[in-house]
């Protein structure tokens, strides 16, 4: 059944319904398993199509994960909206939170932050990066933007700046926490192996912070 | 000749003199292509063996780059060392500048950074890993007892969390400011995209100042 109303779909929106379908199993698979571990395989067979099926609305599986991590920082900008938008003159401690308990809610954003730069962007057209890029970047903009209006004396430089260093952290962090299973065994049994144990949350909310801190400090001084 | 010499090694010092000459080649062919793209039978090529033969000193291509991770923290331990141990009292941008020009020196270190996490320990033996991550951990630990001797006012937790930062940043600036072709070909030609473009050195000291003067005002408040 799912595969033959797959195959027919010629009109534009069925076209986009199965697009959304393609990225809504995407999304699960790499929620539940880690986007390493998700294959074009796995997710033909999620949708209930063969792999040359979805082959026709996506490139490669690494431009379907692109596409994810686009709606991500889509996501993550509008929550930082929903979060922000009347916080004018919060302090530092209160935008870390912010920041850092958003991207704790957001754990397949974290581990898509991860794989970008990593294996996304390297496995997809010309084109497809090009999109990604404008894409992110617009949702760079928009949260550079918003944090230098909340937090009156960071300019909208060291706002790209902050969401760089955020998402940086996130993504390493979120990786650290999420360790193999042989290093979580490790981590276990090991205990000189205690301080490599990592605390997503707390860890980013402090290191933001001091970022915060740190950038609002050296405008003062210029 | 290099094959039958490598081959009939059978005494522990020869033995290490394979080991080291396959550390090297694979040190030399990812300096020059970065650590993505070198295989195990390049290394094999490189030292002018088969295959089979790198498998009686190493698991596996990743644990071979795992040995030159551990190696890179010792050496950028020991070059922090050379450059601050007599340094007590510098300022945060001093300490800055060197934690950044110090990875900037080491441009494999920063590729194998990004890549530890995300492929290198996931692809060895539970031993190897944990060999690594002590090693590793050791390095972390006196750099932060290093950065808190230099840095009145900061302790080695925190010293801890600017390694952690540092590695991070440097990691993810590495692999912006070295992107895949398509992207480099796009950063040329489409001016839209002019703020992705990562210039490291700069980036990572003032990032790197930021999260020292937040994390020493936070020592202060405390």
């Amino acid at each position: 059944m799912v595969t033959s109303d797959f195959q027919r779909a010629r009109r534009p929106e069925h076209k986009e319904q199965r697009r959304e379908a393609i990225l809504a199993a995407a999304r699960l698979l790499a929620t539940r398993d880690g986007v390493r571990s998700v294959t074009l395989g796995d997710i033909a067979g999620e949708v209930g199509v063969h792999k040359s099926a979805l082959l026709r609305y996506f490139e490669t599986r690494e431009e379907i994960y692109l596409h994810l991590t686009a709606a991500g920082w889509r996501d993550w900008a509008a929550a930082l909206h929903t979060a922000l938008d009347g916080a004018t003159g919060a302090s530092t401690a209160e935008v870390a939170g912010t920041l850092a308990q958003s991207l704790h809610e957001r754990p397949l954003f974290c581990d898509l932050l991860a794989h970008a730069p990593m294996t996304l962007e390297r496995h997809v057209s010309l084109e497809s990066v090009r999109a990604f890029k404008l894409s992110a970047l617009d949702a760079v903009e928009d949260i550079a933007a918003l944090l230098a209006r909340v937090l009156p004396g960071l300019d909208s430089v060291s706002g790209r700046n902050v969401v760089a260093t955020v998402t940086s952290l996130g993504a390493t962090l979120w990786q650290a926490s999420h360790p193999p299973d042989t290093l979580a065994q490790l981590y276990r049994e090991d205990p000189r192996l205690g301080h490599a144990v990592v605390d997503f949350t707390p860890r980013l909310r402090l290191l933001t912070e001091a970022v915060l801190v740190g950038l609002l400090a050296s405008a003062d001084d210029a």
